[in-house]
């Protein structure tokens, strides 16, 4: 099976239970999170060898997140247990119609924004693997992060890996301005972008009258590969709909739509990103979309961020299995 | 910031957690509710000063009562700890389509129904205060309590404060004759009213071919500034639609409808009474039909029979925000 | 009131909750079901006196089944405690669109499995009773307990009770082809059948344009009183619409639809065939539809396999009752 | 085996986990207790056939009781569902030392407190019964339970069942003056009594050198067979030594004394009358002390009020079992 | 009632239920605690009027600890709701023996920490109170913070308030020097100081045979009307002993020893200074040292760091009831 | 860091919380455990390369344990995920005094019971290992995995690792005799063994005046390197008295007696084994019992049977660490 390597943070995340309001909460449920985890957890469950390399403080939280990486069956033999900086934190409020649900970051002073250029060894890192994937919330952490973003892709590149990159503006983290200066550096070394067409429009000024204009303008301005977008229509917050449109080869391809009765949409975008990797480590686009949008459908109904979903659930969903009890 | 006045009772509300029936439960988990409870913490979570006048039993019951309204942000200095009567409970089952939600009432022989006129020093806790709202289950509670309704109002009027009052009736604490006959010599001592064109059937034989049909004659026969009330529709348990409608100066008001999913609408329309209150205190009828149903909606999304909601969050919601995550 | 015989297995049913994968579980929610005795807690619940005969381990699960039957008011007299076979499991996962719930069963050897023909004294347990209640399931237990079946059927017939049966077919257990011998030999048996379309054209052939069509034929094919279905449509996992459908006396019958919002779909064909029995021994066939559709559509709403239901609520639900909360 | 009819209030008991004070509660545990009705529950679980007499609300609550009590294995055919009154309930806080465990009763107005003479027919209840149990308490709801438990010693007594009354003098239901004048006269209709030295001295002005000697004088006083007490030391709240102590036929009997590690104390008492009730029916005095006693420790062990043991762990640690793992 | 100032930070306390390690953790238990506000609500509990002066950020989880602050019945309109600066966080890991519990602080760049001198009226704030309570923490968060202790400390004297100060050092927040220099300093403000020997000697230098000498060197050295410590013996980890000594007027006070069954011994401490500043309000020493022994020993029964305890319970304890159920 | 191979089976284990008893369990607490997985985590945790070798079904339950034993830190990569046999379940009841705790197996018929010699390609799997450890329970599950047990330990032997092996004799999945036969055959393939007293002499009829004696004639008579056991008193359920034994090279060592404070017993033997072998590592055979008794003492004090404990506790606890928390 292919290997594949993942860069980026991890944080606890806290979420009060049975839609509490964090002002209510008495107790808060544990899950960890973050984008590139999300998505190597992904590709682990679909059979891949995946690390994740990742910066994390030497305390019982960085242990919680190292022990439930290992759990979803992704290596952590590249982590560093740091010494300095805190572990990064989330707080999620679930909200319901008409209130959007929303998060409370405390991230600041992470290990990981405190992350070195040097720290990692990458040739070794890379070596025997295929893909690297990474996302702009890491670059944004700090300039040391997107420096050693900068460094991973530029040895992912010689090291003759695919290279793929989440845009994922975070406007809490940077500036529009200093999002779209850095993200340009590090596309030009990029072979897959996923992106929003909002953030492509905020950061790069890139707009089109649809997906695939969008798409092949960023395709063409930073000389991707492919370009992969999710789809979504958000009539309420527990019920959603939801696919794929991918832009590749000239050609624009998207997926059904798919009715998701949501439990946890946390991360959907994220497993997308495992699903078409997948499908384009087999060399097809077309299947990277189908398995992107299963995918991220089925997240939906998954508790926690973290893509708990077997190979054989993405191909019976992206198949159009019903939804009588399997028994 | 205006300071206003609420009296009434509030319960411990008892319920079974995850649609449990109230016969299969081994937990339930622990509210308080209260209509003009609820509505004083609506208002003191827009930001206004906050009296709620009532009686508890002097025991751990009753102290979960008091604590609970501070935690809202709520006054309790004219709360009297009653060493007789008990405190009353209510227990919550939820249903789900196409069998309703149920309520068993407990709440016989509480301090509050044994309360005294005389016992509240009215002029001294309407010093310096703008409004009065209490609603027709306190009078229904007996007629100790319908007779301080009654003393609470006409010194409210005489203090200069303006005065609120929702009919709620229940059939199970009073009958129609007699809520009829107690509520009308109430209503001559109010200024706003908040109502359904059922109970304003029922109770005084008004009716309309619609609600503002309705609030006209119920504003003429009892002297009203403004008549207010809720509209809902119920295609299911767990999804309404929701708005408020409003009649004041001859003029009939209405809100958009919400879609709600719905958490928990107990709580709603005195949620929506606080918005109404709210919007009044600004003389500003339109804004107080506007976030009264913004505040009514919201109310569904929390748990318990609070609205703990920001300005912030009734503004953004009756202004049409989206419904994507925050962050 | 009529008495009424039912006679199966009951496993313990572990579930996670919070819509968690049975992967991520760290607690699992603990009930108990059957399909008979599903079925005997429905007729319990409208009144009659049931006893549900079972052979269980004598050990603390087969206590926890032994416990939870008599909470619900179903005797337990008849039921043996044994020394040999295990406990009988199933756990449960609940999905959400566009994923499946499923089942995983842990019930090989059972005790129930292993039992002897000759073990339960028929005659004696008949004695007073008007109706036995089987289905396929325990027939496919294992041999022995089909020869168990048959003999309690042949027994029922002998005293005069009046006997139904719920096919079932359960495909882990046994082929379609031992299925649709065994259960042949035991339909001649029975006087009421409670079957699917699908399941009728896999066991015995018998297909038709339509319900009426097939149950006709499976009624002339057994020599049938009644053919009895439930009508389903899934557009969602957690929203479906649910109905009954029957054929007696040439004549067919149908249920409204009725949209329910799922707690728990497990145990509503059994809830349905304690409303069809409880209309039939009454005499009454429309009533047996309405009340089977007006009770399968309840159990949806209710956690666990067992419908914690009243008369009231049915009767309120068969005529149409509102969505409000009942104060 | 024997049969055994007890009468008396159950209530339904909520209780804050893990330590929380009331105050503190944001659930709440449910369990039913009732002095009787856990001396029933133990004389079931060691194998006899009990019902328990009894009135409960015809509401959720009373309900709650009622399946409870069939899931223990007690007979309710004679349990009248009332529509007058409510459900007794009880709140308990768990303490540690310093602080004392605390109990808040909220049982005003109970369905059973307004029982009427001539509800129960005692012959037919009394008809094949060996024994008969009340306590003090049900005495103390009212005067007309009071004249109910007369009526049913009496004709108890009448139909020649062995009679037994634990005094459990409690001050908050009546005076020492009321409960000494209403204890007399109905210890004259028992044979055995349960009582502690403090409650004999209190209601009966019986006093003396130790346990014998009062039970002696009661037992004269009164005509009584036996007088049976605990023996409990209380260095801790969590940690007490337990044992029994009993008088008969001139001769005191003393049990071990058991180091109790407490789960749940509540009901230890009445699960000592159990298995003294046992050891008499066995005419066995000795074993009915030894079996109490050991009854009256186990409990200590179990959550609830309702003593979950078996007639094998009963026997075990009357024999001193060790406290080693039992696979 | 006298009127009491405390000043400091309050945390949002995670802890995993159970005993559970912190990576074991699925949730998390919510509680909030500080120094100087467990103090301020044990004063509060005991009758007095407490107001606690804070910064903490307008966010949810600042809200959290300004909610529990009102539900305990402190004041917090002296409270500044920052734009700055994070909510400090602990995780709490109980033990037991022969592993000792710990802590995990995560409370770097908190918003109070941050405070600028001027930031508080004192003089307004101070308007007729009668006692200033603050501890060592406060002045360990930054040098900024120290800057307003002093601030704080001075006026307090200025208005002629009683003041107190309890060295509380934390290594992880300062420097054994650090401490000593700016703890003098402040010292030399206060009335009365509540120390442990180890702390004053490691900070002062100040050593002697026993409490008492230790104490009186330190009330001579910073000019101190007394001092008070705790009294704890540590053989496990669940089970204490606990007292409270004191020294006054050339005298030294000790309560008697409590054995502690301990729930949560975190606030102790804190409970133990209420106590004491209860007693000292009254002037009577003996009184206070009695008083706070109590408190601290009751604290170590309940939940999380505040004491909820009642005035009736400290009396009770501190006159030495039993342990039997209180009904 | 040496290389560690530990073969066995985990089980699933469930258990009621709240020290209900599984009758009264309505959810269960869901870990895993397995006597050989055991030790492999406590070697784990103590910095060592791990690999756990066993045969899981290839379904979610299968899975719940191999994520868990990754997130515990040990290798899977030699686990089997078979299509035939179930997942061995353990349900586990804690007691208090007088009643000991107790476990219901429900085992039979598990996927590693079905293993077949030939299975394990063990010289590939002992590669570059030093160390291999199992225990008598694997040889107890069917003859089939005592061959696989026995070809093991050949080839272990072969490729140069030291053996150790625990008697863990279980009288529920073999006789004395068959127990005592296949352990002497394989005890002659072990360096090291792990054994009571008692387990000795029912399976071998060795005993002796005391642990030292018997050690020393099992050493003679298997040729064992080392004989190392617990020491435990158990005065009450919830506090033990620990400790560890051994007899190497002639020499007797014994640790000193920790007292514990009970959370979880299960699996303290299994993490002494940890210790142990982590101190033989260092062929220091001294500190290998006093790791030993350290790692099982902390072991209890930790829910479910995997010892989450870090080398640095070890350490602490070994050398004494007090029992105040760890700020």
């Amino acid at each position: 099976m292919p290997h594949i390597i993942a860069f980026g943070e991890a944080m606890v995340r806290l979420a009060p239970p049975h839609f509490q309001r964090l002002e209510q909460a008495r107790t808060l449920d544990v899950e960890i999170g973050g984008a590139e985890l999300n998505t190597a957890v992904g590709l682990a469950r679909l059979g891949h060898r995946v690390e994740w390399v990742s910066r994390v403080p030497a305390n019982p939280l960085g242990q919680i997140i190292v022990n439930r990486v290992m759990e979803a069956g992704v290596g952590t033999q590249h982590v560093e247990h740091a010494n300095d900086g805190r572990c990064g934190l989330y707080f999620l409020e679930f909200g319901a119609s008409p209130r959007a649900s929303s998060i409370l970051y405390d991230r600041r002073d992470s290990s990981i924004a405190r992350v070195q250029p040097g720290t990692f060894d990458w040739p070794s890192i890379f070596r025997g693997a295929q893909w690297f994937h990474v996302t702009g919330i890491t670059a944004a952490l700090s300039s040391n992060a997107a420096e050693v973003v900068h460094e991973a892709l530029s040895f992912a590149r010689a090291a003759g890996l695919r290279t793929s990159i989440d845009l994922n503006y975070r406007s809490k983290l940077w500036s529009v301005e200093e999002a779209g200066r850095v993200m340009s550096s590090l596309l030009n070394l990029c072979d897959v972008l996923f992106a929003s067409e909002a953030d492509a429009e905020q950061l790069f000024g890139v707009r089109g009258v649809d997906f695939a204009e969008v798409a092949q303008r960023l395709q063409q301005q930073f000389g991707l590969t492919a370009v992969v977008g999710a789809k979504r229509e958000t009539p309420l917050v527990w019920r959603n709909r939801f696919g794929a449109v991918g832009y590749h080869d000239g050609q624009f391809f998207e997926s059904p739509w798919y009715d998701v009765e949501i439990v946890d949409r946390l991360g959907a975008g994220d497993a997308l990103a495992s699903g078409v990797i997948h499908g384009m480590l087999e060399n097809d686009f077309e299947k990277a979309i189908r398995y992107g949008a299963a995918m991220g459908a089925i997240k939906h109904s998954i508790p926690g961020d973290l893509p708990w979903i077997s190979a054989e659930e993405v191909q019976a969903v992206a198949e159009g299995a019903g939804l009588r009890i399997k028994r």
